[in-house]
């Protein structure tokens, strides 16, 4: 997608250098739009675990270009397997709750398996975190054109007036490679010339909305308003939302939702006043291993000071402010769980479905147990 | 209640100066304690306005001693009715959802009317607001001792460890005179010796949760944890929360419940999880003329800055930080209406009832339509 005009992806190489990855360090947006260099495996796990880069595809190919860096690293004999398995848990370690660490770690040292020497390591290593940073563009655009549809019985229902959508925290294209998962109906409704127009919701702690999901539908000119999180409830209530769509960080098989805290109280705001709830989500989302999401998706706690500080813009800089009084505790539960039974629908790359076992495996058979 | 060990009032005048009437600041809590002196109706209203003090309660005593800065603005002959209620409708239009406020002048212009003399009209307004003060202090301690019970029940049934107890917004004593609503019956428990645990919710955009009951929860001992608004489903869904207890700015007849936005959502996330969800308030709070509060309480719409925009410490200095794109449109809904459905149960100072008409015109019968 597009930033003051130019065509990004969220990650990246240029031809002329193989040594390093690039990124948009995404802690200073809407703030500061910065690309940062990343060279080493090391600079890559910091990057994923400070959260320079964030949202589960985008994790998902980072660690890909981690493991790729890995093999960069080394000089003379292949990497023993048992150093590639240390790089891969270096990267695995950074965010225990996104399956697509996993999912994209397994895929590298699956495929570096086939390797001989140092250079063919580098040569599939690189392949491997491209092709699944092509493979996340083409699944998110897909989700987009599985999604449109929605987007267009609504407009029908309403001829002339915008279609209101409720998204929480970024599940946009920088949470992605280009596209976004919930965003991506909404990108191509937008193209096609349907009126739309979305509440984001602001997010906290962080603020992904706040800063980052405004800040590229700006980009994108796409009508928007910026709520705090306690505000969808009365929207709904008040008929002011049309739909709410959301992206995941894990899906269990039987349709079991974690995403960005906060989720679930607008799934329960969306059941209460019947908007349809959608959870966009490559596939590489799902955690085929996992039904019951409460109660075995472990909730990943981040550091308090995300909590008790913030940070924004003063005077032209980026500065942090301190919120709470100094002695109180916080606590920082970076997800929750949505029952599969608040979820209207999943809309992933192959397309829509209900968010049960049966209707996801209808979607993707390969993963019946057999 | 007390600050750095020392009681206090959220309002008062002193014995040698009937000129002027204190308030806390509550705008630089935590980072800083400040006193402000008023002097006048318009210095009153402004501070209602811009929320140097905020709180049903409150803003009912604010609203009457302001009208009593009203008779200090004369002299002579006594002030004609007309200019009363001038004075009145200048403090009514600062906050409209606070039912409070309407209450409190109501009983000024009642009472005023037996007045002489710019003597008696000073005399009768002074002493209206000190009994408006008074009688909050009693109906709030009042609240805690029929709150109390409540937590007791939820301590017995696990012994030696502490009820935690999720509140939204500011309930709190510095909402009130003292004691506060939603905390009144968490002081006493406290003062008794029961273990409690508050999770408090931040309360974005103004953030009373994170700033004031965190502040004052502090002063009195109460162990506590600051949460953001979008943690409480999580919380209820692991089983965390015992209990959740707030505060209402306006209740009608039936039971529906106008509180600080994003309450409405924590009573779903309860009632998903079979926590109790209970509201704590003053009768004034009651607007008998309502029933259907989701269709008739209008909702406050605050100025966007609050949610652009937040306050914090930076380098012993209270500093305010941009937090979305400069050219996102936000949006400031100040309250909610939660439906008495998810509402287990009203707790006021004449005894606890369920929301529902019935059980609360029994504690009210004087309120029965005849």
């Amino acid at each position: 997608m597009k930033i003051n005009g130019k065509h990004y992806y969220t990650i990246w190489m240029e031809d002329d250098d193989p040594s390093t990855v690039y990124i948009i360090d995404q802690r200073w947006l809407p703030h500061r739009f910065e690309v940062e260099a990343i060279r080493s495996t090391a600079e890559m796990a910091r990057a994923i675990k400070e959260m320079h880069l964030r949202g589960a595809p985008l994790i998902g190919a980072a660690a890909a270009y981690g493991m790729y860096l890995a093999t960069l690293e080394h000089s003379g004999d292949p990497i023993a397997e048992l150093e590639l398995l240390q790089a891969a848990e270096q990267l695995r370690a950074t965010r225990p709750t996104a399956v697509n660490l996993t999912w994209a770690l397994d895929e590298q040292l699956a495929a570096l398996k086939a390797a001989r020497s140092l250079e063919e390591q580098r040569a599939i290593a690189r392949r491997t975190a491209q092709n699944i940073a092509a493979d996340s563009v083409e699944r998110c655009r897909s989700i987009g054109l599985h999604g449109l549809p929605i987007i267009e019985a609504l407009a029908a229902k309403k001829p002339g007036q915008p279609v209101n959508i409720l998204t929480h925290c970024n599940a946009g294209w920088l949470a992605c490679i280009d596209y976004g998962t919930a965003t991506s109906p909404i990108y191509h409704a937008h193209t096609k010339g349907i009126p739309v127009h979305v509440w984001v919701d602001e997010t906290r702690p962080r603020n992904q909305g706040a800063r980052i999901t405004a800040w590229e539908l700006l980009q994108e000119g796409v009508p928007h308003t910026v709520i705090p999180d306690n505000t969808g409830g009365h929207l709904m209530q008040s008929g002011m939302v049309d739909m709410v769509i959301v992206g995941s960080d894990r899906t269990t098989r039987c349709g079991d939702v974690a995403n960005k805290i906060g989720t679930y109280l607008k799934a329960l705001a969306a059941h209460d006043n019947q908007v349809p709830f959608y959870v966009a989500l490559p596939s590489s989302t799902f955690d085929w291993t996992l039904c019951d999401g409460i109660a075995d998706i472990p909730i990943e706690e981040r550091a308090g000071r995300e909590v008790s500080h913030i940070q924004g813009l003063k005077d032209g800089e980026v500065a942090e402010v301190l919120l709470t009084p100094t002695e109180s505790p916080v606590v920082n539960y970076a997800f929750d769980v949505t029952p599969s039974r608040l979820v209207t629908a999943l809309i992933t790359e192959r397309g829509v479905c209900a968010a049960q076992e049966e209707a996801i495996l209808s979607l993707f058979p390969e993963k019946v147990l057999r």
